[in-house]
């Protein structure tokens, strides 16, 4: 049946199929899991449910959700769905189980390991039309989100309450997203990353079913009913379920903020002032490290003028007086470990100047050769293991004449190098992966980790195997195949 | 075979023998999951495994090893094991496996839920001989420890480290007994749960395998590697594995910690405070909930004169000018609501006087009715919902005649009614045990939990599937299915 005759069948106006499966291109474009009889009896199915303009074969569409901010190529997956709620998503999902379809949950497309690539081809849920903060608790500093809020959209949200979500991994991620690939950032430090942040979860099963991970509607602090179901789900990458719904802490927002930058006369004198800085019980909110190749790049980006030697940007929350305390130990360590005076600012604007070179990282990466794409590597190690850790690395970058600038959360010893490549170079994208892998495994002979932050994805399912192990791995296979016997949730990611 | 036969064949020394198996008390007792031919073949092995000092059959000893701190009626395993080494560990549960005998891991037995109870007989693993302290990185601020060693064994070795694990249950349990339990207790509003501060834990599976749930030695302060092993196994309470190393997170002791004591004229206005004091983003470390009859008992066991109302203590951790900012606040916040001046001690010794109300409120709750015994429920709800619930609650305990003084972690929105009662009056134990299933519905209905950091146990399984739903508990099998098909780990707890 050919897909006009199809869209006749079912009865779908020439308008609304067009704009659902974008049918001039439909001709150009390969299925990879849907044959062409399945088709014809899903899309329907799908339409029913979505609606007409919530279901798209369009190649252009697909193509956009085939790839996220990593450099794995794009894997478009077969179809595209938007449900608008979660019985939608059920009732989706339940369709994709009676014909083995793949689901890959789509949030924002921002993560870094190509979580969103459709490797199998199958059903993409966009999740971006479920977009209602529900159930704020002022009181009890807790929020209910579905799956299409961004991090940005809730604190937009919550601005006339004095609180916040202070998970901050940069872009600006979808919440649920945040959730699936136990993402953290800068603020981690102080506030935790999604692992400590999220109190409940709603979660599409492969079978269609709605499981909420703390029981429906439950917001307690804390809690040891049985198996932590909730921490299952966070940071399994669409792997186990798509999540439709979190239940999140929230902070107040602090009295006041203030920034600092400090440079240092070497790696080890900056991460020992980090380290001197957590003994002594400051409750920093952020310290983030940058290298003298990441500094000389900022400057340049933005026209600062900052030392180009190892700094540390410094990020201090709450009252005047404690801010004030905190400042003044801070500074009297960084002295005594070599570091330049304090820049200082407390209002927001100049605060966001000072912590310009910081947040331009990616950008001024970027910059260092034009035409050229980006990729962040993200090991994590033991505080201490870091400097050891980034001098080595920065031999081999220069070893293998590769351009990598560093940024880290020092304060978790989780750091990234932004690697700068010419994708159409062969041989620079090969020394490139190799140097990736050389670092990862770095970090695993100091007792880290292959990701400290961006998720496992396509790209270390390899490293995940040296990080944990075979009986671990056998363990996360066995508990994968008890969750989603048929392999149809965000199928090869992780494992 | 007899005993005795059984001895001279397998040539344990008279000696040895009777002091495993207390020999003059083996008639005695019943076995309940070992038949006596697999008696024969199991024990020689345990020995020679564990030594013949590291089994025992003993009534006294199996006895010992069948109740926690709880209620719940002593259920004795039929042999107890005490293994110096995960590989002896690993060796016993293979010798159980093979023969398909439950194991019940044991740290220190003062659980409140029943959890050490062998309901279907079996060998008991005591871990109290694994007790060093393994792998302590300072300036990682983190630390290794065997099963045996509990919370005050390990600050006691960390004393001169500046740095300690604030995670305090109150009794001095083993810190492998708090990961299996998800413990909590007093600091949690500031540090966390066991959940929050376990980065990685080695586990002896049901067929004897080894697992590093994040790896072995790996120790990231934060990662996004796979499904998240290590919370899957916190909060397993024994029934996914016997848990034989933690990894735990550590903290630079304050500088200075400041305590408070504060009465309010209503259960709202001590919980409207303490909103506040969280609201106000200061970095509490304890706020302490203890209500009238609490406070009145605890007057009369300690010979205070604390006002008989609801009562806040309270305690701040950090620097001189810090503390005295938080506290200024602090009292500004509970003066609004109606509060008494503070009550303020700084020394260690000063502070431990003025909690000697809290840390005696169990055994001022006994002393209230001398004989009695004692058991506290732990509900936990959403912090805005705790004056309802603690308001109905006391009237539900007037009503029926029940003593049990409240006492609360009430910045996690968790309390305990201390339920003194004589447990030879079976009305009102079944009144105690009536009123506990109201308390614990009563919190299920706020969106609250049957358990903040006591565990699910023997007795709150019915409880856990009313509150978390048949979907969540079906996980929670097929997850315990899969890590143990045979069910030997801990069977009957949880679900």
């Amino acid at each position: 049946m050919s897909l006009a005759l199809f869209r006749r069948v079912h009865h779908l106006s020439t308008t609304a199929w067009s704009r659902a499966a974008q049918l001039p291109r439909v001709a150009e474009k390969k299925f990879y899991a849907i044959k062409g009889d399945v088709l014809e009896q899903v899309l329907p199915a799908f339409c029913a449910v979505a609606g007409e303009d919530g279901v798209s074969l369009g190649t252009a569409v697909r193509e956009q959700h085939g790839r996220d901010e990593s450099v794995h190529s794009c894997r478009p997956p077969d179809v595209v769905v938007w449900p608008r709620s979660v019985e939608e998503v059920s009732a989706l999902a339940k369709i994709c189980h009676r014909h083995r379809l793949p689901i890959v949950p789509f949030g924002t497309g921002t993560g870094l390991e190509g979580g969103v690539g459709a490797v199998k081809g199958g059903v993409c849920f966009s999740l971006r039309k479920m977009d209602r903060v529900l159930d704020l608790h002022q009181e009890d500093f807790d929020v209910t989100v579905e799956p299409g809020v961004t991090r940005k959209a809730l604190n937009s949200y919550l601005r006339d309450t004095g609180l916040w979500f202070p998970v901050d991994p940069g872009a600006d991620a979808s919440l649920c997203g945040m959730a699936a690939t136990s993402a953290s950032g800068t603020n981690a430090v102080r506030y935790g990353t999604m692992r400590e942040n999220v109190l409940n979860l709603e979660v599409v099963l492969a079978d269609g079913t709605v499981l909420h991970t703390a029981g429906e509607g439950r917001r307690p602090r804390k809690t040891s009913a049985g198996y932590n179901l909730t921490n299952l789900f966070v940071g399994s990458e669409g792997t186990l379920g798509v999540l439709t719904k979190a239940t999140l802490r929230l902070y107040g927002i602090p009295e006041l903020m203030v920034s600092t930058v400090c440079s240092f006369p070497s790696v080890q004198a900056a991460v020992d002032s980090t380290v001197q800085v957590l003994q002594a019980g400051i409750p920093i909110a952020r310290i983030e490290f940058l290298d003298d190749v990441m500094m000389d790049a900022c400057n340049r980006f933005s026209g600062l003028s900052y030392a180009v030697s190892p700094t540390l940007f410094l990020e201090f929350h709450g009252s005047e007086k404690s801010l004030e305390e905190q400042v003044t130990i801070t500074e009297d360590i960084t002295r005594g470990n070599g570091g330049s005076d304090f820049s200082w600012a407390q209002d927001a604007e100049t605060r966001g100047q000072l912590w310009k070179a910081r947040h331009d990282a990616w950008y001024a990466a970027l910059a260092l050769r034009p035409g050229c794409k980006a990729y962040a590597t993200d090991v994590c190690v033991p505080i201490s293991l870091l400097p050891h850790i980034i001098v080595e690395t920065k031999k081999d970058l220069t070893e293998n004449r590769l351009t990598g600038p560093i940024a880290g959360h020092v304060g978790d010893g989780n750091f990234h190098c932004l690697m700068v490549l010419d994708p159409d170079d062969p041989d620079e994208v090969q020394r490139v992966h190799q140097f990736t892998e050389r670092l990862a495994r770095r970090a695993l002979s100091l007792n880290g980790t292959c990701t400290g932050e961006h998720g496992v994805g396509l790209g270390k399912r390899a490293l995940l195997q040296e990080e944990v192990g075979p009986l671990a791995i056998d363990v996360m296979r066995r508990l994968k195949a008890t969750l989603d016997p048929e392999n149809l949730m965000n199928p090869g990611k992780i494992l």
